[in-house]
């Protein structure tokens, strides 16, 4: 069983799980975490008019049915369509907080999530980083990090939400090192095989020390850290060739330096199609690769793509690992 | 008439000029600046057995021929293919000196450039930083940029082959108005418009400061001044959805803060067939966006299209400096 995060009341989430229901995209052993009343206000607000079967506990799962495990924060009249909102904030992260629970308990095999509002949840808790690093502090994880998948391109990420000031910072060999085993032992699990290229991280790869010294001092010891542990690993490599490279299937993987040095290239190939995935958690957790989108919420136009792929992919995930 | 400078002997270059020639891929007012020996020895080693004639000044110019500006520098014997040599490196230079001096005397309209290698050029000028700069030195300007064109792409960029630490201390307000103002004037040239994108720097654009303020502090400022100069002009956009935007014609080109943020995307779409062109010149300027490739050097293997786009580019921008 799979448990899905609703996501910001206010945003996409609501109508994405919906109208992947309605249109028979998911298969069956799924339920939501979320408000009900959310739920059921966006079913008759959007037209779906999906069978809601509103549950307690997770015993209460019934086949034929869109099930939701209801948290019971916010009422209908609480939802306020496409705006930052404290409540909503609030309620997102409870939503998470149930779900990570119940995969750490073994009650769901992995967790799927619809997108939050970093700023809303800010409003209740202004230390908030992200998604991602709330689930790991949840998982009392230190070690993780966001994989995004793409029919083309899978990418991983040394640093994910810090200023680029910051992410120049985290370049240390053993922070790259293990980046470069967790996308090793993920990329063997969906590959069957794992020839990963390590990406420079200053213009050609530095050019051996003419443009910044990192490749020399951090990211070339990792690599053959990595070597020595027997992966097949490559790099570093030039930047603005290594996608490229991978596309074209030299490469399984591509470990990215910082946030954008992988979401540029992937965005640009799969924008509304790619999955997140979180590596290193002692559970399964897939995500859609986008926000909220405040601006379309509740009017039916979000794209369900990213989702069904991200359920599917966790579900590929669970099969794996039964295996 | 365009100069088109032979680029390191030892590269590519050469029998990416012979082939373009012989497969007639390009107009007929143009001569090549380099050594007459050079291109002599790669026209034989590769069987092209192009018409060439040896220029000794630019009125030697023969209709029907592939001309030869000849420098004089390299003889046959001293051709050392796929290899870094300080006398490639000191040849490729002096092509360069003696195209701009052509270009800044009106002799020439246009300079396209065949690809050098940065590594034997410092064998002989160590405090060499690269093409772009070498040339704009000689031009004795110092507000400019690299656009890189490809069909569905431009970019723009804040700073150029430095180390990304550096970078960052380049993202200044004053430069990137220049910079925009710069890709303003091309875009216009190109497109009789200019709707423009500026990047952020940091992932999501910093999110209103949570990772970041350059895009407060820097970046924001920089366009409020480019909009009140009457440009039409918008950012800071986040720098994994301003790509896709552009690509789907929502931005005519996109200014970006650092090196690999526009070559990631740009060689993503286009790697071998973008072309570089230099903004800011008192020259045209554009040139092939790939490098020596000296593991497959002389061997007929280089692909032309960077090349012969980076000509009809040069032509294009020509044609319209004349109207």
């Amino acid at each position: 069983m799979i448990g899905i995060t609703l996501g910001d009341p206010n945003g996409v989430g609501p109508e994405i799980l919906l109208r992947a229901y309605d249109k028979k995209k998911i298969m069956k052993d799924y339920f939501a975490i979320g408000d009900f009343e959310v739920v059921q206000f966006c079913n008759k607000y959007l037209n779906v008019n999906a069978p809601i079967n509103k549950m307690k506990i997770h015993s209460d799962f019934k086949e034929g049915f869109l099930n939701i495990l209801d948290i019971g924060i916010l009422s209908e009249k609480e939802i306020t369509i496409g705006q930052v909102a404290a409540k909503g904030g609030y309620a997102s992260l409870k939503y998470i907080q149930k779900a990570t629970e119940l995969a750490l308990d073994g009650i769901i095999s992995a967790i799927v999530t619809l997108p939050i509002h970093k700023e809303a949840v800010r409003m209740i808790k202004n230390d908030f980083r992200g998604h991602t690093d709330f689930i790991a502090e949840l998982c009392r994880v230190k070690n993780y990090t966001m994989m995004l998948v793409s029919d083309s391109l899978i990418v991983t990420h040394v640093s994910m939400h810090v200023s680029l000031k910051e992410a120049l910072e985290q370049i240390i060999t053993r922070r790259i090192l293990e980046v470069i085993r967790l996308t090793h032992d993920a990329v063997i699990n969906l590959k069957s095989r794992a020839c990963l290229a390590v990406a420079g991280l200053n213009p050609h790869a530095g050019e051996h020390g003419a443009f910044g010294n990192e490749e020399i001092r951090e990211i070339e010891p990792a690599v053959i850290l990595a070597r020595s542990e027997g992966m097949d690993v490559h790099g570093p490599i030039p930047p603005d060739t290594v996608f490229y490279q991978a596309v074209h299937e030299i490469y399984d993987a591509v470990v990215c330096m910082y946030h954008d040095q992988g979401h540029i290239p992937l965005k640009l190939l799969a924008f509304d199609t790619a999955v997140n995935v979180t590596l290193g958690l002692p559970i399964i957790r897939t995500s859609v690769d986008h926000g909220t989108a405040f601006d379309i919420a509740y009017q039916g136009k979000a794209s369900i793509k990213s989702f069904c792929n991200a359920l599917n992919l966790a579900d590929r995930l669970v099969q794996q690992n039964k295996t």
